[in-house]
């Protein structure tokens, strides 16, 4: 992305914790190499594991300059708050490591890039201001072109926000590579953009736009690979977020789906995972998998091929036996991702493959 | 909108027909006293009546000079065509009109503020440059509150695009008013922008704030409405729009739908109105209903209210067979509300509100 090997400094300023920092951690399980710091004042002095459960001994400092000490060169922004701005106390640690000539990446709504006060101190120490959600110019219009490609197509599809779907997908496509399978790894969102280096934040592009940005992804990605796996976004049930989904849907025209929850939610959250009495309720897995594949057929069919079920929140009995509870409940291949690794995913999408076209009529 | 009375030159250069003109037809049709001559060299000596059906006499003219001898004094461009750039060959046009000191007003994706050659000659010559599809700045996250307010909300949803959502909407305003229900009109496109001054084009937002600025707009109206009638976008069967489409459903929280589609399109339509072999199906109209039902479902409850059938390629006979089949085929009521006025969905929705809470659960 930077072109040279870069060392980051994430920075979580009061949030590091599991729900809040999704792009911490997502960074930290895939790119752990690249961690050298965590900024979070409220928690220096543990580690990353303590704090989010991965990320093994990376720290938590409380200062730019002991990321700096620490051998950063990169300052990321690791949360995306619902609304996409930047807390007002960040600024200063922006500034003060634009003003050490860092490049600051950030996945929010509000650009890096369009304020002036950071424009000037990038300019003034040749840094440079990355935006993971700045969507390209051009317009494109989905016209199921991804329903043409050769190449299988998979998406991950969840019951709510923070359910698993980037990890599910990423997961899912290690273990493709595993078997040798030539698999292609779309990013839809800017944690997935910061893991794979690429991609479109579909929810911040125009809103004719997101089935079209998909197509085109999808295409590219097809190109060179015999599986596609697509980063899914939001839920069909999700208040605000539902048309980002639909949207995704469309425009990659899977010929699978995994469908991802986590065990024991059952309401979808409101903004920052907060909880209220009124929350929608989230159906039964065996109706959200018979409502995918509904709304999917609107445009091209397509079947849940196995569940994805993040069980971080259970001790590993009562993980074993959810999952074992999501197959029977379905009667797909289940597993955690995580926990299992993506074998049985992997397995259920192969399968797929052999079995039925992705342009055969729904049943 | 301008704050003083304007007289509109509109537009639709060698395109200036009822599928590709869109917009001008709709101001034609609502707004007709404000229109002083439509431009398309193409047509030029026809009036609008004889291209579009709908604008009596107003003359079409081949150049903006002759739009200004006939009392024009405001631009509006006309088309939206798929992806939302501005044809390169108009360009002359606008400039010609911002060098008579006229604003220009447009709906287009691409924002005529945003060209530095528009903005340098309205800056020259004192006129304003007004792009409809311009997304307020803030970022509103949707969450139910639509569901809580106390008017009846109306959502139109259509079996496409251009089958008449924004028509129905607007003759069903009428058709309450006409009966002394206090009803507001939110516009979602610009074309209902540029009949009500007001709205926001929610396929130009960031996808994550389409159902964020419907339930804004929604509250906002309900404050002192009996009835809110939301325009409608897309169908959750056309696969660029779909989101967008969902987006509106699940933000407006609407307590009726009426279900609009033109008699005879059997399947979507591509870019401009384009047929081809592989276009999707669109499913029986009962479907629809069953379709739309559940998917408002998933967030907000809702029922399909009435039916609004465009029939503009029938005659007469012909027209009134589609209507009574329309409404034999879904047991609802069932008119065109531009051939017949809009009586019929105002019953229908009034109905509801005799008989059903907005909150009442899904049957």
């Amino acid at each position: 992305m930077l072109g040279r090997p870069r060392r980051l400094a994430i920075l979580a300023e009061g949030r590091f914790t599991p729900l809040d920092a999704k792009t911490a951690v997502g960074v930290l399980r895939y790119r752990p190499e690249e961690v050298a710091a965590v900024l979070d004042t409220t928690r220096a002095g543990h580690t990353a594991m303590e704090c989010v459960g991965v990320g093994g001994p990376t720290p938590v400092v409380g200062t730019v300059a002991e990321a700096a000490a620490l051998g950063a060169d990169t300052l990321m922004i690791g949360v995306a708050p619902q609304g996409g701005r930047l807390p007002a106390a960040w600024r200063a640690k922006v500034l003060d490591a634009l003003g050490r000539g860092w490049d600051v990446l950030a996945g929010l709504h509000d650009f890096l890039a369009d304020d002036p006060e950071f424009v000037a101190a990038a300019r003034a120490h040749g840094a440079t201001l990355r935006d993971a959600r700045r969507p390209p110019d051009h317009t494109p219009i989905a016209a199921r072109r991804a329903a043409t490609v050769d190449a299988r197509v998979v998406l991950t599809v969840g019951s709510d926000c923070n359910v698993g779907k980037m990890t599910a997908a990423l997961e899912l496509t290690a273990a493709l590579h595993a078997r040798g399978v030539r698999t292609a790894f779309v990013a839809t969102g800017q944690t997935g953009i910061f893991c794979a280096d690429q991609g479109v934040a579909v929810d911040a592009v125009r809103a004719d736009f997101v089935a079209g940005f998909t197509e085109e992804m999808v295409v590219a990605a097809a190109a060179g690979a015999e599986v596609v796996v697509v980063e899914g976004q939001g839920s069909l049930h999700h208040p605000a977020y539902s048309g980002v989904t639909l949207g995704l849907l469309h425009g990659a025209c899977p010929s699978a789906l995994v469908l991802c929850h986590e065990a024991g939610r059952e309401t979808v959250r409101g903004p920052g995972g907060r909880r209220d009495p009124g929350d929608p309720v989230i159906p039964p897995l065996a109706e959200l998998v018979r409502i995918y594949e509904q709304a999917a057929a609107w445009i091209h069919p397509t079947k849940v091929v196995a569940v994805a079920l993040n069980t971080q929140a259970l001790d590993p009995p009562a993980a074993r036996e959810a999952v074992t509870r999501a197959a029977r409940e379905t009667g797909l291949p289940a597993c955690d991702p995580v926990r299992d690794g993506a074998t049985v995913l992997a397995g259920a999408v192969m399968a797929v493959e052999r079995t039925r076209s992705g342009h055969a009529p729904h049943a």
